[in-house]
């Protein structure tokens, strides 16, 4: 039997299950944040279903907690796949738990299947992908791959003040496992992420599996416009500074010049400030966000340049600045991880297709390291980040089937 | 001696300044706000320069307060001028004092000159015009030509749960005056109120004395557009249902509507809200306020069927509704009073213009009793509710020497 033949849908459906219990909520979501009780729980429920199967368990300084298949060479860098178990206040059960289950079924299915690899096979469940309560978000990862430092992440405070050290301290109090000494890192292979798209293309094309080609780069920006408060009723057009008028002015043009044929550049105004804010009053200032993303960096600095040229042209008589906020560049995955993803699919007789990821994940921090990959499964109607986040049994199963032809590829090469 | 001759522009000048003082901010406004004790300290303030005079001082049941120089026919309508005391919580020393005082002055100058009138003239502060502390303003004017009731007014309350007619009782307790019998209201031959423009045309078309011919109708809306919260960096552009993407096709279509050769027609967009408000989440609901105004309610009417039809066309794939909150129709002025106006300003060499007006005053209620009008004098850039409103003591002079010689015209037909 194949590994992938012995990847069980109702086990890791029902692994979903037991998961959503932990800070399930009454909508049918999960609220576990970041080192929170409901996140030792699932990390003590995680380490439990290893043991039972004989697994080794390890965590490190930042908390990242790993599952260990042991494979025939001891000193063979392991292949690795994970994701993270930490969810937004009011989040899905399948964002992050997913990626962990499916690397802890691809561990199951291949001692199942009596398939022994050169290379260790390991699962990993990231700290504090999401980064809602301690910033900044893809923590754990960062910290592994060297991206951010760990003294400083462990000084990072919640809005509540409580320091991350403290609360880390009291997770692994709350679910105890063997610390690997020194700092986070160690040498890994080669990383493979399945996650769900949290997007709707695969399932408006029909596609089961999406062959993640990388993770597009995004910046963010704030506009702010100046204008001049006047009386509504008092004061003729001619006369206004209307910060809200040029703001007008100038995001409809930004929507205009941000359409592309291929519907590729995710251009987003979601925050919107105007003041003083009364009916009235014509406002004297308004600041916007802009959150804009594409696969290619080169675009986003051509835009970002048609930016600022709109910026000008638009916003008269008012002035206009504006401040880039963050500059995260995309993330393009190793070509002969993406080849070995797309043929197992297709060899698995999956539908499936190339397409860059959204959002972030902790793959573009683990890509800096080690050839990486990822694998995306469908969720209803593309909803994520939200208690009604959704996806089938079949779907998670089809993308672990992938999963695990994938690290049993890596692991003997 | 002509009474327009008598008019003292130091005078007039330092009775705007002591009542400065009474709610005076350290940014040189007034924070004099209705049936406060510094109302309290004004109406004593003009009840002490009424009795030195001689004139008679009396209230009414919602805290109007009146000075009657007596005419030769006791029988016989009085004609009237004034404006309010109170200001915005952040006001300027002209806003509705002026008009208070130019009717003092006009009662003062037409006593100074020895010119004795067949009608009583009066000067009125009426109370509660700017409605913010207590709603709605202009009510001390509405509830005297009956457009609101006495006993719904005494029973508001401000945003700390004061009921007015506790407020009010306090006011007169501090500031007593003989209170009239009877529900508020009683005959008047004629009302003419001066008043700073509160907009930038007299100063913009170098004229002293605006002739008011209206006040301009005024409607307000609240547009809703729903739409649906989505993943900023997954969801393509085809996909969303972006709420504030439809609002800016509909704003900038509105902008684009409104604007007319006059510059007659005053649009603003005031207040806007977009929510959830988070940068990286596709806005799933917007609402903003419209508030529209023009002299011609037809104009109104055309363009609210305007609006209506425009939130269809342009927020699709959203939905949008629009709530109209207020609809107050234009005051027009009585032509007699206009042409009296008019020619008293030219007689006295005063540069002017014909004018409606974009604010809402007492005159609009009053003018539903009686024939009305209203002199306009220029403020300085158009500024008002803000504390650094300011007028000239020439501009403030001349506006009461209209004053007078309009009044003393009505006073004698």
């Amino acid at each position: 039997m194949s590994g992938a033949n012995a990847v069980k849908e109702d086990r890791l459906w029902q692994r979903h299950a037991d998961m959503a219990k932990l800070g399930g909520t009454p909508k049918g979501g999960v609220n576990r944040q970041a080192l929170s009780p409901e996140d030792a729980a699932a990390r003590n429920q995680l380490a439990r279903w290893a043991k039972m199967r004989g697994f080794a368990v390890f965590t490190d300084a930042i908390g990242n907690l790993f599952v260990r298949k042991d494979g025939t060479d001891a000193a063979a860098a392991p292949v690795m796949s994970g994701s993270h178990m930490d969810s937004q206040p009011t989040g899905g059960r399948f964002d992050g738990m997913y990626g962990v289950l499916a690397a802890f079924e691809a561990l199951e299915a291949l001692e199942d299947a009596g398939v022994t690899t050169r290379r260790p096979v390991m699962a990993v469940a990231w700290t504090n992908e999401e980064g809602s309560r301690f910033q900044p978000g893809a923590m754990g990862s960062a910290v592994f791959a060297g991206a951010y430092r760990l003294d400083e992440m462990l000084e990072q405070k919640d809005w509540k003040g409580v320091v991350l050290r403290d609360a880390l301290a009291d997770t692994l109090k709350a679910a105890p496992a063997p610390l690997r000494e020194g700092a986070p890192g160690f040498a890994v292979d080669s990383y493979i992420e399945a996650h769900i798209e949290q997007g709707p293309r695969l399932e408006n094309e029909r596609k089961t599996i999406g062959v993640v080609t990388a993770i597009q780069g995004s910046r963010r920006y704030i506009v702010t416009i100046d204008g001049e408060e006047a009386h509504a009723g008092t004061t003729p057009r001619a006369a206004r500074k209307d910060a809200y008028a040029a703001a007008t002015r100038l995001a409809a043009a930004l929507y205009e010049a941000t359409a592309d044929a291929h519907d590729m550049l995710r251009f987003t105004i979601g925050r919107v400030e105007v003041s003083p804010g009364s009916p009235n009053t014509v406002p004297g200032k308004v600041t916007f966000t802009i959150d804009m993303r594409h696969p290619d960096d080169a675009v986003l600095v051509e835009r970002e340049a048609m930016i600022e040229r709109l910026l000008v042209e638009k916003t008269k008589p008012c002035s206009a600045s504006l401040q880039k906020v963050t500059n995260v560049p995309p993330t393009n995955f190793d070509p002969a991880v993406i080849d070995l993803v797309r043929a197992k699919a297709s060899g698995l007789g999956l539908s499936n297709m190339d397409m860059p990821s959204g959002a972030g994940h902790d793959a573009m921090h683990i890509a800096r390291l080690c050839p990486a990959g990822m694998i995306f499964v469908p969720c209803e109607r593309g909803i994520s980040h939200n208690e009604i986040e959704n996806a089938t049994p079949s779907d998670l199963a089809a993308g672990t089937r992938v999963l695990v032809e994938v690290l049993e590829a890596l692991a003997n090469r």
